[in-house]
């Protein structure tokens, strides 16, 4: 586990984190308070509804989703985004294969363990 | 000024807001502690060296930048990232066009005054 990532994120360094169920993640630059994600999902892939403490702010880069927000859903496109106090319950349905950029505040410690960094 | 953006986030409703030479930015997801912005820059265009209190975590979207960070420049294409610690110098200058994903904490509440929200 590395507390703080590099300043300068070279993707190819990276590899992507299969989570099962066509999910799979890319943990990008970070520190204790800061972390950026990529999020792979193939067409039909289902991100559960759940919550955390954390902060979190999302951009759809690309694809289509269908983005659930304490109980109230809409369809996001590449460029459309979402935010998500702490603790409030959020899951998405890849309407189209896709990716998400997820940031949190503070750090997922839970990702830096379960990917091994 | 909004101090918090919708959950939901619309990139169809959002204004570019037009910063000179080349480069425009967009701001998404935020409320007082975490702030996401797109920022799209022309071929050629700077984003001149500058440091601020805020940590910063940035996604290469599109394109190819130099980044600069505390005097060390480095090529980051699409995928890509960099993460900056608070006061730390930094600057990018867009090999081609493309865009910036930046995020910040805390959330840079100059942005919602010239921008005007």
């Amino acid at each position: 586990m590395t507390a703080e990532s590099p300043r300068f994120v070279h993707a190819d360094e990276l590899g992507w984190t299969d989570l099962g169920g066509g999910v799979s993640r890319q943990v990008l630059g970070h520190d204790g308070e800061l972390m950026m994600v990529r999020v792979r999902f193939d067409a039909g892939a289902v991100g559960t509804v759940h919550h955390h403490p954390h902060r979190q702010v999302t951009l759809v880069e690309s694809g289509r989703f269908q983005v659930e927000i304490s109980h109230e859903a809409r369809e996001l496109k590449a460029g459309d985004g979402f935010f998500i106090p702490p603790g409030v319950e959020h899951g998405v349905v890849a309407m189209e294969a896709g990716v998400l950029v997820d940031v949190f505040t503070p750090a997922r410690q839970d990702f830096l363990h379960t990917d091994g960094r």
